[in-house]
């Protein structure tokens, strides 16, 4: 493994997540020594606007050592490649709002990753993932993947089942951010935070979080402050307002079940009526962030290409870049950081079926991710809600490879968003109406 | 064993399903000689209505050489006892009625064994049996107790974990009910076949249906039939017209889902929208039996007692008593008769966990039953259903011994007819309250 003038490809570069990717890899540049970077995306213009504002972050910061490259071309984005940052979105927030909108038609839940909205998402994402996981088998295959493409669980699933043998690492930053938010409200430091977590993806619960330096679990106190009063939202979200619902709904699930501290996108699974009552269906997130984020990524690109600079890249980027770069230095350096990560079960969770794809903690290194064993069973809630979506989310993959109506109607009924057969099949054959070109034909 | 005079008692002796019972031991006292009867009931008046009833069937069919018994006392009841015949209903129809229609203020299924009224029935209801199957322990160890009891699927759990020891068996006429059903619409002989089935109890289905004369597996031209229009209900049906309902749902569902039969009940859990919308709530299946067989129990009881009799006894009772009074015969003749049965999984389903109370065929015999294995894996769609139910009903279980709010808070959320944690919360406090000195006091 090359470990200086390293080429690193962000797959989806035009995606309004490429700076703070970029800005974790400046920060990390002395122990992921890389020369290259090259954005690679399917939608030129998109990827250009990128490029205009990388380049802009570069020049600002005085980079020089690094070329910066833009292409559309797989063959161009892969060859020599050393590490791949995948983060990219199938149709874009225009099917995304789809996704969220055809379902809320029907009173379910109308999400990006969770609920049939995800489901949606999945049967176009796996087919773009698996096209890009193979260019990088064909160009690359010692290449590592760093995958945050969505919905993980779905594609990390697909992926398992299509290229065993990729060099890939399923990651999602949802833990890391509710880690982040919460030591920020309540005065923590996160980097002494050893939790212990697991589920699906978007599915899993804490059961403790052990601080190194107060030597304690510091999980029961959080439980109480969590309780009592919704977390505010951090600064690196404040430009989706409705994160502040997700804490909301944070608290009330640990006040009916105060056991644990949940993956906030439990709320789509335990409360989807109150979500949906709290949803605007004319004016869902993928609204919001095409006129926020998807709209300022445009304007600061034009203004750059008339000399006009800006602010913007003096933001918090949270912790979504420099989770997924640490781990690009822990596979380097076989450094033995530990992550949440996507992994097949294997016995981790021992009283679930093995080829589930679980989150659990896990330790990186040169070999890549080796989960840890929770050395205990779960207890049944947990299972009966995990092993219904698992088995929701492997008809799904199922749907996908055998194109087939019967198991993608099966797959959408066991959603655990989904009260009724009758509502998921609206939902589906309006689904395929609208996924048209983006999904395989069902038959 | 003895295999002659034998002592049988019913327990809930005074239901309105013992005519039934007593009239298939008559048709078979051949092969299982009785000579004592007894009734037994906590509700002196109906088990005395019952009495006069059965009474007048011996008379009426010249039997003398049957000693009918009633009592309220279980020490008279199970001493030197054979085999209990066992169909309590704690709470009786009133508390049906709660069941039905607490749910139902909240858009939720209200059912006698599905859904929450079910798990309503079951918080009464364990802690009924649990009380029946240990006077059995302490007069007749020895005893064969054949269980109807509702909810089979919960109350079958809660014996297995208390008295592991006990000898008997756990039956639902369902399954046969079905066959016979399906088998007088279309002109077949149910006696010819041999049903394939695996399930929770009320939440399964068939996988083939080998009919031994026609030398044919016969459901898939019985799916054909059941999509293309609803069977009729069958006479010994005609009380509860409301059968006809889950007839029509029953083609519903093989119209979305056309591998298999479904157990009717699947209705519940795959359509709580449809079904809710079809019932009406001020008056629920309860109040039409109350006001049926109930009622013209009583009228028949006080009609024999001033000398009038009728014709009520000559109707068609169904399978349900031959059903349980053949099990007695395969166990006293080590018959090996092939019947469905919930037992504890132990493999019979090999991707179920092992300690699942599941329905799938068993051979009967001296040892009481013997499960088959299905000698292969069940599919995604119908493990991820039963896994979740399963939790949901071992949480309900935990919740009656643990006495546990927590627990039946998770156990109602995970109940496959619930759509959300809110809703399943507020009936849980509704039903606390009217279940007052029938559950268990939840902490």
């Amino acid at each position: 493994m090359k470990t200086k003038d390293l080429n690193i490809t962000i797959a989806g570069g035009g995606a309004t997540h490429t700076p703070g990717i970029v800005q974790a890899l400046l920060n990390s540049i002395d122990r992921l020594p890389f020369s290259t970077l090259t954005l690679y995306d399917i939608d030129a213009q998109r990827n250009d606007d990128m490029y205009t504002i990388v380049s802009y972050l570069l020049k600002k910061q005085h980079i020089t050592a690094v070329e910066l490259k833009q292409t559309t071309d797989p063959e161009i984005a892969f060859t020599h490649v050393d590490f791949v940052f995948s983060q990219i979105r199938v149709g874009g927030f225009e099917m995304r709002e789809q996704d969220e909108k055809i379902p809320l038609k029907y009173g379910l839940v109308g999400q990006e990753t969770c609920g049939l909205g995800g489901f949606a998402y999945g049967l176009r994402s796996i087919g773009g993932l698996l096209e890009m996981v193979g260019f990088v088998q064909k160009y690359a295959p010692d290449a590592w993947i760093l995958n945050y493409t969505n919905p993980e669980t779905l594609v990390s699933e697909a992926v398992r089942r299509k290229y065993p043998q990729a060099h890939m690492l399923n990651a999602c930053d949802m833990t890391i951010s509710i880690e982040e938010t919460i030591a920020r409200n309540y005065g923590y430091d996160r980097k002494n935070w050893i939790p212990q977590y697991y589920g699906l993806n978007h599915f899993g619960w804490y059961t403790s979080i052990y601080d190194k330096k107060l030597e304690r679990d510091v999980m029961p106190e959080l439980l109480e402050k969590l309780k009592k009063a919704p977390m505010k939202i951090a600064e690196f979200n404040a430009a989706d307002p409705s994160w502040q619902n997700a804490w909301n709904m944070m608290s009330k699930i640990i006040n009916n079940f105060p056991d644990n501290i949940p993956n906030n996108y439990l709320e789509y699974y335990l409360y989807p009526d109150l979500v949906v009552q709290e949803t605007d269906s004319s004016y869902t997130r993928a609204n919001e962030i095409m006129d926020s984020r998807v709209k300022e990524t445009k304007e600061i690109a034009a203004n750059l290409r008339d000399g006009i600079s800006g602010s913007y890249y003096d933001a918090d980027f949270g912790e979504h870049g420099n989770y997924i770069v640490d781990m690009a230095i822990s596979i380097l350096e076989d450094g033995h950081q530990r992550f949440m990560l996507i992994v097949p079960n294997h016995g981790a969770i021992e009283n679930l079926r093995a080829d589930a794809m679980v989150e659990v903690p896990a330790y990186v290194g040169r070999l890549g991710a080796e989960p840890i064993s929770l050395r205990q069973p779960i207890g049944d809630f947990h299972k009966g809600l995990m092993e219904a979506q698992n088995a929701a989310e492997k008809l799904l993959v199922d749907a996908f490879f055998e194109q087939s109506y019967q198991k993608a109607l099966q797959s959408f009924t066991l959603n655990q968003t989904v009260p009724s057969a009758d509502k998921a099949k609206k939902v589906l054959d309006d689904m395929i109406i609208a996924n048209k070109g983006y999904w395989p034909d069902l038959n």
